[in-house]
Order: C-alpha cells, then structure tokens, then sequence
C-alpha cells in the first residue's frame, strides 16, 4: 500500500481543488463545493506531453464536478507533469521528434512507448482508487468511471481491462496493435472518440480497436477532422455518458 | 404550387399539433404552445411501413418543440399513412415480405423501393417547406434542419442534396447504393446514425454512406445493436445537434 495525503488545497467556480500524493505519484482531486456526503468519481487520464492540471483535464473535470456533481481525479503519468523523465523517457521522446520532423509515421513509437508508461501507469491508478476509495466522500462501494483520449486510451484500456471497480469508460484516438488485446477483456459500457481523417491513426485501425471491445453496450463517435480537431461537443456528450452509467444528471451548465 | 391548408388543431403536453395537407399530401405541423413571434423548423421524415404521427415523430416533436422551441413537421410518405397504396407499392411490400419470410436479404427490395418513393416525395418535400415557410412563425429566411432515418434518409438524403434551405440534417441505417451520389452533393453539417450489428446493413454499406457526405463537418454514431435498436439516447443528441445548428440551446426537458 502507498502512504498517500493531500498537499494543498483551493476553490473556484464551485470546484473544491486538492493536490494529493500515492506513493510518488502526484495527482489531483476536484470535489463538488457543496454536495451530497457521497457521489461517483471519474478518473481521467491525460494526454501524451500533458499533464494532470491540463486545460484539457481542467475543463472535463469542471463539466463533471459542477454539471454533476462528481469526484474528478487525474494523476501525472509516469515521465509527465511533474514527475522526472528517465533516460528511457528522454530517447524515446527524442525518436518521436526525430521521426516528426522526418515525416516518419509516429505511430509505432507511440504504441510502444505508451504501452511502457502504461505497465507503470497501471498498478499507480489501482494505488490512487484504493487511497480515494478511502475518502469518506466517494467510499469503496460507489460507481467509478474512467475518461482518458490518446495516451489516456492507452492506460486507460489496460487498466479497466484489469480493474473491476471501473463501471463505465470513455476512450478513443489510438492504436490497435497493443490494446485490442486488453479492450477483448472490457466489457462495461464504453464510449469511443475516432477522428475520420486522423493523420496518424487510419479509419481501420481505429475501427478495430473499437470493435474490439467486448462491450454489450458500445458506442462510437466519428468526426469529421483531423488528430487534434476532436470537437469540443464530445466532452459534453462524455458527460452526459458518465452522467447515464454512474447515476445522477447534467445540469445547464454543464 | 399545391394549395395548402391546415385541416385540425389541438395541444397537449405545451404542444399545438395542426394537421395540414400540402396538394394532396397529409401532414403534422407541432409548434410550441407558447413562444417567440418566430423559430426554426426540422422537417422531419417517417420510417418505412410508419407514418407521420408514429411515437417515433411524436417523441421527438415533442423533444424539439418544448426542448428547443422550434417547430416539426412530418408529411405522410406516398404510400404510406393516410394515402392510397398503388398496385406498384402492393407490389414491393409483399416482394417484401416474402423475401423476409424466406430468409433472404431485405437491402435490394428497400433500396429501389425506397429510391421509387423519393423520386415522388422529394418534390412534395419541397412543396411543403413552401407552404410552411409562408406561416408567419416560421417565414422564408429561417433555419430549417432534416431529421430522417431508414426511409426517412432515402427521402432526405435526395431532398436535402437537392433544396439549399436544409442547414443541418440527421441521418442514418440505409445503404449506399442509391444514395452515395446524392450524398457527395451534401455540404451542410450532418449527424450519422449507424447500428454495428445491424442484420440488414452491413458495415461496410453503413461506413460508405457516411463517407460519401461531402460535409466537411459530420459526425458518425455507431452503437452495438441490432437494426431496430438504435438508443433512444440518440434523439437526445439529434435534438443538440439541431441546437447548436439552428440556433438556440435545449433545456433540461429535453
């Protein structure tokens, strides 16, 4: 078990913020101002160069926690935010530039340097849900969801594939080649975001990772656009998904 | 030009329903009960062997109407409803059924049958937006959305290609074959509704039909599912769609 505590703490429009540490691992929880004593948590994961505080994250957790009133948490993955790089860390962001700038496909490092930060990533995710789990707000019976796009599908799948507390995901934008395997052992309610004219992930490739999923109950949502042009209504329709599985309604705001 | 007039009124649930013909053809107009001098307006097309008061248009009438405050409207398809069946339209309804009963594939039967009946309602389409825009709470410059699935997308999908007054139309479930071409003339925003297990479209056919819009803003919604069992959730993000694109937002009702 990692020792975990919470390190600062501040509001804003509505949203209670604290800093927290599991182990080494650096995190965030944003919790409703005023609530219920108990409500559903959705653990996101972040992007690839990004970090926990994100606009990207920032922006879903506020939809969740004000239009929700749910429990967001994100945590730094290994190599990000502000955590150290490893040597490793350092070559392989080295040979994703390299391979950029030489208009090389990215894919193949992506997938395999993804699918490194993702066997640390996951036991780290598993330690955070035990220590939230331990807040009197959120309990170790209530419904959890995950939201992770990008490198966040690339944790994200692998850690639902082995978490059974996890009810409800929301994932997309990434490589079959490592995941379909783990989304083959998913079989919660899952929402799946595709980008039609991905520069780095091909229409079959996405599709594939989509099918792949053992889900009853799948959805997937394709637009128009290219890898960085995933429409902003997708967050709200992530919301309103969460809002569907973990119980609970979106309000105006959100 | 048809004469148009509208023949019965009531209102229940903040709804005014007025029933109306357009030459010969039967159609519903919702409006809200109450509202601003003028509001945009979603015509709306019904499935094959339905009609224009089917709980489906009902429903989602009632969602766009005291959700957003636009108006809907629904004609009755030729050969459907309140009109005469011809001996051509006997004809392909037992061709129909009996290619059901025997277990062989509907998609033929529905795509040339269907295409006969567009050929003949997109006319009366056109003809109806005529007269509806000549109410002074909709007038001639107004948005005007499209919402049709399944025969309602053999019909829209022509008319829509054919009648630059549509803005934002919904779609979805019809194969390729016929409409493909008609599609690569649609440039307006579209939302796509595909069934991933559908026993009647294949994949393949349901992809190629979204692919073929020339919309440089569309949106694909895959669900797992058979055919006929398309969310209901996805009249819920029809009726945003139309929001955000006809102007105006959706209350919570909605």
């Amino acid at each position: 078990m990692f020792s975990s505590q919470f390190t600062a703490e501040s509001s804003s429009h509505g949203m209670l913020e604290r800093d927290f540490t599991v182990g080494d691992v650096p995190g965030v929880l944003w919790s409703p101002a005023s609530g219920p004593d108990r409500a559903p948590l959705v653990l996101m994961g972040h992007g690839g160069g990004n970090h926990k505080k994100h606009p990207a994250m920032s922006g879903r957790a506020q939809r969740l926690v004000t239009g929700c009133g749910f429990h967001v948490a994100v945590v730094d993955a290994p190599g990000h935010g502000d955590r150290p790089r490893t040597a490793h860390d350092e070559a392989e962001i080295a040979e994703l530039f390299r391979a950029r700038a030489a208009g090389e496909p990215e894919g193949p490092i992506v997938v395999r340097y993804n699918d490194h930060l993702a066997q640390l990533a996951v036991p780290e995710y598993q330690a955070t849900l035990d220590a939230l789990q331990g807040l009197p707000e959120i309990g170790a019976d209530g419904p959890v969801g995950y939201w992770g796009i990008n490198m966040g599908t690339a944790i994200g799948v692998p850690f639902v594939a082995a978490e059974p507390r996890i009810t409800a995901a929301v994932f997309g934008q990434h490589w079959p080649d490592v995941l379909a395997d783990k989304a083959r052992q998913v079989t919660i309610p899952i929402e799946f975001d595709l980008q039609w004219d991905d520069e780095h992930i091909s229409r079959e490739e996405g599709l594939a990772l989509f099918d792949a999923f053992a889900s009853k109950e799948k959805s997937l949502h394709v637009n128009s656009g290219r890898h960085k042009e995933l429409p902003r209504f997708e967050a709200d329709s992530a919301v309103r998904f969460f809002a569907r599985h973990l119980g609970g309604s979106v309000t105006a705001s959100a």
